[in-house]
């Protein structure tokens, strides 16, 4: 039975977006597995209740239902042992925590605004008022300057930089799970925004454009806003 | 041969802080290794010569000598490969550049001022006038209303706390290099400064006292300011 992914989809269902699934599209492009893409769309909350929860991704293996990218990420690896995705799962956590914690917030005031223009007519209220509370602004608040940010943002990164001094990928000699983590991140503002918040002469910009080629350039030829 | 470890000393030559020479010495202590620690104080570049670099920590197994806190700690797996420190030098690098990158320029404008007081008199106005040019204030100004900054300082180790969420240490099941390098960085704050960084309900700070209880109580009983 094939291995189906659900997805955070836009209006158009290829414009798939979400960080998290982003790394696990990556991951189980590791692993040599192919998989049905089931696009999800904000407050569709009915089509993942067989998964005992609301949020994407969601892989169903067969009868296995796993949600939660890092779950996900163990399952794949404890299923499919050959081309570890986490070969050290405690360490590449900070790696994810940092992903979550650090990278998606900072990145977020960048595209923010721009994720209502690709998701349904109908999901927007939803999408404009859950964030714009969380923010306690509005989007266009939110963004609002946001050229004159992106030399913090690159501040930022500055853990990946100094890891890409010292070797080509987070993951050492070869890419893993963790480049997989970062780049999922980055992959989300690249799908929902044409704003460029990479500089281009960022080793971070090479390192990623790197993970976009592999897997027969799968992220390069992602769609985009 | 016994082991000789340089270390950043005070004037009390019992007063080691610096982050990267801590984590050597969790490092020793994690692989059983009895050492002799060598006091050095800033300036005192000749007594580093026979290295062939002027910093802190210096190794010196026998004949063999190693420098660089992460060349050491891959050295001492490579040596005496019971207990790793790295059994993922790949991930954990992404660790220590955020060690080095992130946390380290953090913690500095809380306690470099007090730096001063534990020095010897002959490196104190080598070490205003290196620091001061870095920050381009005076070392008073740069500590200035450090009370108030606690707060973005715990949103500074929110990665931290993010892993202490899912185990009890950042190595996993049990503590390894990645704990020491974190670690480092608190005891270099400790050591050198009465000024509590971290507020007493974080979760950071339960685990860095589990650092500090571990190898005999070899953190908790440091000499500090």
């Amino acid at each position: 039975m094939a291995i189906r992914l659900y997805e955070l989809a836009g209006t158009d269902p290829n414009l798939v977006f979400s960080p998290y699934c982003w790394r696990i599209r990556f991951a189980l492009a590791h692993k040599g597995l192919h998989f049905e893409s089931v696009p999800w769309r904000f407050t569709e909350t009915e089509k993942l209740a067989f998964s005992g929860q609301a949020r994407v991704p969601v892989l169903a293996d067969g009868d296995v239902v796993t949600s939660d990218s890092w779950a996900i990420a163990r399952y794949l690896d404890a299923t499919y042992p050959d081309a570890p995705l986490l070969p050290n799962p405690a360490h590449a956590r900070f790696i994810n925590a940092w992903a979550d914690g650090v990278l998606g917030p900072a990145i977020a005031p960048f595209v923010v605004r721009d994720i209502l223009d690709i998701i349904p007519e109908t999901a927007r209220e939803y999408f404009r008022s859950s964030r714009e509370a969380r923010f306690g602004r509005t989007l266009e608040q939110v963004v609002e300057g946001r050229e004159s940010r992106r030399e913090a943002f690159a501040a930022t990164l500055m853990p990946v930089r100094l890891v890409l001094r010292e070797q080509p990928w987070l993951g050492g000699e070869a890419p893993d799970y963790a480049d997989y983590i970062v780049a999922g991140s980055l992959m989300w503002a690249r799908c929902v925004s044409r704003f460029a918040i990479l500089f281009e002469d960022d080793p971070v910009t090479t390192w990623f454009s790197n993970v976009r080629a592999l897997f027969d350039g799968m992220g390069e030829k992602a769609i985009t806003a």
